[in-house]
């Protein structure tokens, strides 16, 4: 099983440094000296987990090195964090990863100002590099991260939506900004366009990847991996592939009218008869197909050592939810 | 009293066409033709006021034409939109102009997820003119907007703030918008950047301006004018000026606790108190002189359509109060 370190020690020997200084921006940005958000966004983003999307940066970038790679790394961190600052405050979830969200320290309104501030902050990292190209992605992923927030909202409770819409509002949610990730590290690298363009669809598909095997672990548990009870989407009625597929094999979950689980223990119940029909293998094979075809799309030609950190990278998508 | 169309026909024969051109754009991104904005912004945007801050990218640019200053001044204004809907959803407010409220139509996830979107597109319209130090400048302005929110919350129903706080708050929320449009718009417009440096001066100063006599008017009615009844900043918590200068006069309203007032009609009654020290007069003033100092501001050089007509914006901010 392929870990961060794993892909790191693959990656080069410029890495360590170059994620502790995306990581010492981003506290810096985090503290605000003084600032309005001193105090609200730190522990969101010291929480942040993997930093997978800077990761995807630095390593799309080869083995470029400097200042301009570690704003981007930082500008698609800061556009993250915004999304979970916001998602939060729309879920009134009051603990992510351990840690208690803005929204439950601060409350709402100061929670979705500082989702605000967080998001036009990274434009103002990113706008340093003095790259209209790099701007351009991150607006692009930006515009397709809300807009999968608006459909998802759309579509709360709907079971009707179909497969389609559903890999619609992944690709929307969470792989556009895996794209973004990796083109404005392939464009800040010195990469050709056509680089740039392949390493993107390279993110793109382990975003897909990712968010679809995040929605088995939801249904899956455990939930001492998790941090969440089983079945949370549903009680939020975010409707995501198990349920889907699973509503295929099983007439009372085609039956089941989401709004009608409403509490943990309904919840967990309803996730056992998902994973009794199967979906979640079904789920996590569609998951692993697309891992296969994001690792086709690496471009020949790659240096061997960036070849095979992304590869790693990749089978650490899977491996985390295997 | 100058109106904008006043200011329209002082500034050139170029400005109407170019304002509707704007506003089919601006009409155009928010029914998003089958995509996840549709139905959503499109109300918040139709009723979108007077569009000063458009029609201060215009007016900065000079005579310059183009889809590249639409794409400024819609910028501008999605930027504005954004924040809109997004106070909206923080003050739970039902109507805006008249028109229901996106919150209010649509709840509040759907609201939040539709200002996030709103600000990603105007990133993603004027990264259109390939102009880094036009991203900078709104980069620059948004950041300062989501602190002047944030600070506003932080300071919520604290009466002992001070003036100069007050200031900053309506300096970032306000005023470095309407900054960021003079600057956009003379850059765009081909000026000189210690001209559009001066221009973006004089925007600061009307922005500021405006705020002030915003919060007299929250205070003076009547609510004929304002659509919404006297005392909602003091509802909201939100202390400005007007209470500021008043508790200086009036030991009652010093020891006034803001979060004691609960009711409408508790509200008007605070207005009143406030009204009867001469504290609206004294907010006015300054607001005034704010926007002398605004005129003064102007580059020597201007062309004299030009000047006339950003003169006359400037008393117009003043006018719509008077």
């Amino acid at each position: 099983m392929s870990t961060v370190p794993d892909v790191v020690a693959a990656g080069g020997a410029h890495l360590p440094a170059l994620l502790e200084r995306v990581e010492a921006r981003l506290a810096w940005l985090a503290a605000d000296h003084g600032g309005p958000l001193a105090g609200h966004a730190e522990a969101t983003i010291a929480a942040g987990g993997k930093r997978l999307r800077p990761l995807l940066v630095l390593l799309a970038a080869g083995g470029a090195d400097g200042d301009g790679l570690v704003r981007a790394a930082t500008a698609v961190e800061l556009v993250h964090s915004a999304s979970l600052v916001h998602d939060d405050v729309l879920d009134g979830a009051d603990l992510r990863r351990g840690t208690p969200t803005v929204v439950a320290r601060a409350g709402r309104p100061m929670a979705t100002a500082t989702g605000d501030l967080l998001f036009a902050r990274a434009f103002a990292e990113l706008v340093g590099n003095g790259r209209i190209d790099e701007v351009r992605v991150l607006s692009d992923a930006s515009s397709a991260l809300a807009a999968g927030e608006l459909l998802q909202r759309a579509d709360a409770w709907d079971v009707t939506i179909g497969v389609d819409r559903y890999l619609l509002r992944c690709e929307l949610k969470t792989a556009r900004l895996f794209e973004a990730a990796c083109r404005v590290g392939a464009l800040e690298g010195g990469g050709a366009d056509a680089v740039a363009a392949r390493l993107g669809e390279f993110g793109r598909r382990i975003g897909l990847a990712f968010q679809l095997l995040d929605d088995v672990l939801d249904v899956s548990g455990p939930t001492e991996r998790t941090g969440k009870p089983r079945g949370t989407d549903l009680l939020d009625g975010t409707v995501t592939l198990p349920l889907l597929l699973a509503r295929e094999h099983d007439p009372r979950l085609a039956a089941l009218q989401p709004r009608s689980v409403t509490t943990p223990a309904a919840a967990a119940e309803v996730c056992d008869r998902v994973a009794a029909t199967g979906a979640l293998e079904e789920a996590r094979a569609r998951a692993l197909a697309i891992v296969a075809d994001a690792k086709l799309r690496l471009p020949t030609g790659l240096p061997a050592a960036q070849r095979r950190a992304m590869e790693l990278i990749a089978d650490g998508v899977v491996a985390r939810y295997a």
